[in-house]
């Protein structure tokens, strides 16, 4: 296969993800941030920020854009890097940690992030708020401009429901 | 955070709203056209062209695009600069009209719309009969090429329930 | 309308199909492959292998990547190549011979495929197990690195309940 002209490749991601039981205690982690509860939230206003289910923390906008960065390398997407299970390599990592080491590969095989882009769907957290933290989170882990959006579904479907949340990311590569 | 060397920026948008009740007389408005009622249509025929909710016109595939543009430049998303709600700068706003002011504020910070693409997931309008018009559309307001393509879920999700209408689009963005 | 400076245009795709009911028979191809029902599988384990519903194999992946290049060409959609229903130029294709003839399009055009990448959100089939051997399916029909990954919904939407399988696809294609 010949190598891109430009020395450019797109790659794509996609992940999603059920939010914890309210009451569990989870840590809520999306786009590299940590969301604590706010000061003396009730309990109604502590489940918004209940954590996300998952092997590693749940959070969708860095396994999205993992998988946009793999993709556009050719190198394999997130469950062949950190495996699957509670005893996988990414049990228990955090979104930043894995989007580094996810970076450090890419490296060691020719290639560097461009730029990338992640829109987070669902209910809650309420991103707009944090925005450009977020996207100073994930562009300081990546190593390029990573820019950030979110939207919600007007109640439709299942990030309308809030039973989760899911994430849409893509990516561009140089091969150096 | 170094600029990209190619000088070629990537973003992602998606946008979702629900269709306003049949029989609201909303106007429908999708990729940048509006759809009449085709003349002599019954209340069942009628239905398929009420409008989709939200402050603005609800045109998702504008919408979309609009996100794809503004993460490719790290300008925000349409909620900071469009703001949110009946009081909002961009209530009551065409997504034609929204897309320009977009690449206005992009060229202002010196970045020009290089290609862009919108996926319109939904089981009405019919896009395909007027694809060359929603792109002629969307071309002129964004000033680059933008290609319309449109796809249903075979009744599956909200899109295939008829709840609401999506959009997915990406965005490649030049910095000048 | 000026072409991009950078001689590079970028496309997005998405489809989503139906799986027949158990025990139709009808065989499961996806991302270029198929996945025969394994030797000696009892009725519950051969149901995970039903194929997709369509007028072609259904191949989502293929089909979400033919929009993702039409789209980034300026070309039209799946449905205005290759029609709609039985009686459709594409019926009874396979996603891979679909692919092929979509590039030949492009290149009649002036257009290179240049790179593309590809999710596929489902509970079935086990992408993983056989990423190399799509990846080089959908590569070689395509003619430059087409990446391949796989996620589910955690038991959530329509894809996350069985009752389909979706694809969002990007690609980049040069201008000669
Ligand atoms: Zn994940
Ligand atoms: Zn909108
Ligand atoms: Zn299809």
């Amino acid at each position: 296969m010949a190598t891109t002209q430009s020395g450019l490749l797109i790659g794509q991601g996609f992940d999603a993800h059920r939010f914890a039981v309210a009451g569990t205690g989870r840590p809520l982690w999306v786009a590299g941030l940590h969301w604590p509860v706010p000061e003396g939230a009730d309990a109604a206003a502590a489940a918004r920020y209940e954590g996300i289910e998952g092997d590693s923390d749940g959070d969708v906008a860095a396994h999205a854009l993992i998988d946009a960065l793999l993709s556009a390398a050719g190198l394999g997407d997130i469950g062949s890097l950190f495996g699957v299970g509670a005893t996988a390599h990414g049990a228990g990592m955090h979104g930043g940690d894995m989007l580094r080491e996810t970076v450090a590969v890419l490296r060691e095989h020719g290639y560097e992030p461009s730029s990338a882009s992640v829109v987070i769907i669902g209910n809650r957290p309420k991103i707009g708020t944090r925005r450009a933290e977020a996207e100073q989170a994930l562009s300081e882990a990546v190593g390029c401009r990573v820019s950030v959006t979110a939207t919600t579904t007007d109640h439709m479907g299942f990030t309308g429901r809030g039973e989760g949340i899911a994430a849409i990311a893509n990516a561009l590569v140089a091969v150096r």
